[in-house]
């Protein structure tokens, strides 16, 4: 097996290698552009991973892994549009740096892009690839609806979302894995798990990323620590919080969670206190491991070798073990 | 062969027989509506068509047909965001009528729904639909970001405007034609022959939209008519009056064509003047028809029964002595 540093220098080779030389310039080089912010690559380096772990050469993986990170940023390109984020990875956004209609259109090119990677495979395992991700991918733009919708109510529940999450982000994880695992050729079975594994493990990962939100170290982190909490969401910690308190602590926390002063650091404090207070720290950190352990658990379910699972369980802990 | 009507009512009930009743509502009702406005679902017909010129059933090309009406309609959400534009079809346009975020997240989400009725083809074809479908759709956003460029340019030429109608419009006409071809599984030839047919009489299609945008009857054209004129867009008229213009009549079409009066009536006059008197409406008419005797032109190589050839050169006719 080959290590996580060299998967990731292959696939940011085959990255610049697919480099598009088309015209017009002002379509293609937004997509250059976020494409070169860098970012973990986790998504592209489990489809590499997985395709090695069920015995095939990981670099019959890279088209498949670029579409799916391809399709990762043409996610955050919109997304960053709907949040009107002026900042990606401590860069310009793209509709930014350029345009909302630059924004909207290199992003639905990048998603037909990623559609043609899958061109490299034959006809069986291309269909099979395309099918996956146009269902995660729908998915993906029903939990982006989710999060937009529940901006506008007060009555979300920890089941709704668990749901929001599950499509907005961890089915993509799944489908990462999937593809790896499709492109080898092993059996549905296995298919079907380590989907399971992805999915879990997607859903532990977003559920830490709103704990450091929080709670993270701001030396590591590497967005602004109580993002969340200027921005009113309704995370995890949040939801967890409303339900742990009580009714004068509920309306104290709602309070909050409406003013947007021009000094957040106080309004970040108590809202960290409540969240420590009420439990609903302990409680997300909780709910990180059980999704954690419900992905290891599935692990035991694939017909592979045993050394095979424990790299899958180590980039599981290294994953849920990160500070940044 | 069955008649225009025919295709039509049969894609109209297929249409309605695919309606999605997934949630979030928020996401799949624009969809829904943008879908029952109408329109004179030509790309849609020209796929049924097509398929049964190529003695295939018509009903077999249904899902691509239905794929091909739902990427037109992706093309029209996030265009009509571009260019703010408050109506299409006479009713709110989706953005208008929800909102930013909903007008791209309901056009992402139409852009994955079209490959999937792909997926009900098998492999081959499927692998063969969805890459001239990818091709394609890129295409369309390369020509709707050279429409974008072209606002900000005074040097457009003729053949860069033809190049951008080509892909902005009539690539998809030709796709849709082609789409017939490949799953009643005439070969090559056939393929490619029935592709440029479309190809051509999509660009005369366009011409004639820009032609009858200024010179339509307000009583049968369905917009408002010199709706270019107003907004200053420079079509084929305009960069032939230019072309055709004394350096003196150049600049006072220039300066025409950067105010924006309150009452547009004198402006409109006045252009539709230049238009006539440079010969820029006679070449923009000569041009359709060249464009459409060129289309007509290729019929010859298609290897069909002569009164196949007459249907496809009668539709070719009716569309190009339309009114609408």
């Amino acid at each position: 097996m080959h290590s996580i540093s060299d998967y990731q220098e292959n696939f940011l080779n085959y990255l610049e290698s697919q480099k598009i030389s088309r015209e017009p310039k002002s379509l293609y080089e937004p997509i250059h552009y976020i494409l070169s912010l860098g970012g973990k690559r986790i998504r592209p380096i489990l489809t590499l991973m997985t395709a090695e772990i069920f015995d095939c050469d990981y670099k019959e993986a890279l088209p498949a892994a670029l579409a799916v990170e391809v399709f990762h940023n043409f996610s955050l390109v919109h997304d960053d549009i709907m949040d009107d984020a002026p900042l990606r990875r401590g860069k310009e956004t793209v509709h930014e740096k350029w345009s909302l209609n630059t924004g909207i259109l290199s992003g639905d090119a990048m998603l037909i892009l990623a559609y043609q990677y899958f061109e490299k495979y034959e006809p069986i395992i291309f269909q099979s690839l395309a099918k996956l991700f146009s269902k995660t991918a729908l998915e993906v733009c029903e939990g982006q609806q989710l999060d937009v919708d529940f901006e506008n109510r007060d009555d979300v529940t920890i089941p709704e979302y668990l749901k929001m999450i599950e499509y907005k982000t961890a089915v993509l994880v799944a489908a990462a894995m999937k593809m790896g695992a499709i492109i080898a050729g092993t059996n549905e079975e296995n298919c079907n798990a380590i989907y399971d594994f992805g999915l879990n493990l997607g859903i532990a990962f977003q559920l830490q990323d709103d704990y450091l939100d929080a709670f993270g170290d701001p030396e590591t982190f590497g967005k602004q620590v109580g993002g969340d909490i200027i921005e009113n969401k309704k995370t995890y910690l949040f939801l967890k919080a409303l339900e742990f308190s009580s009714k004068q602590d509920a309306e104290q926390l709602l309070n909050l969670f409406s003013i947007q002063p021009i000094d957040n650091t106080e309004k970040i404090n108590s809202i960290k206190q409540i969240f420590n207070e009420t439990g609903a720290a302990k409680a997300t950190q909780e709910a990180i491991k059980e999704f954690t352990m419900k992905a290891f658990a599935t692990l035991e379910t694939l017909n592979i070798a045993d050394e095979k699972k424990e790299i899958l369980r180590l980039f599981g802990e290294n994953l849920m073990s990160r500070r940044v």
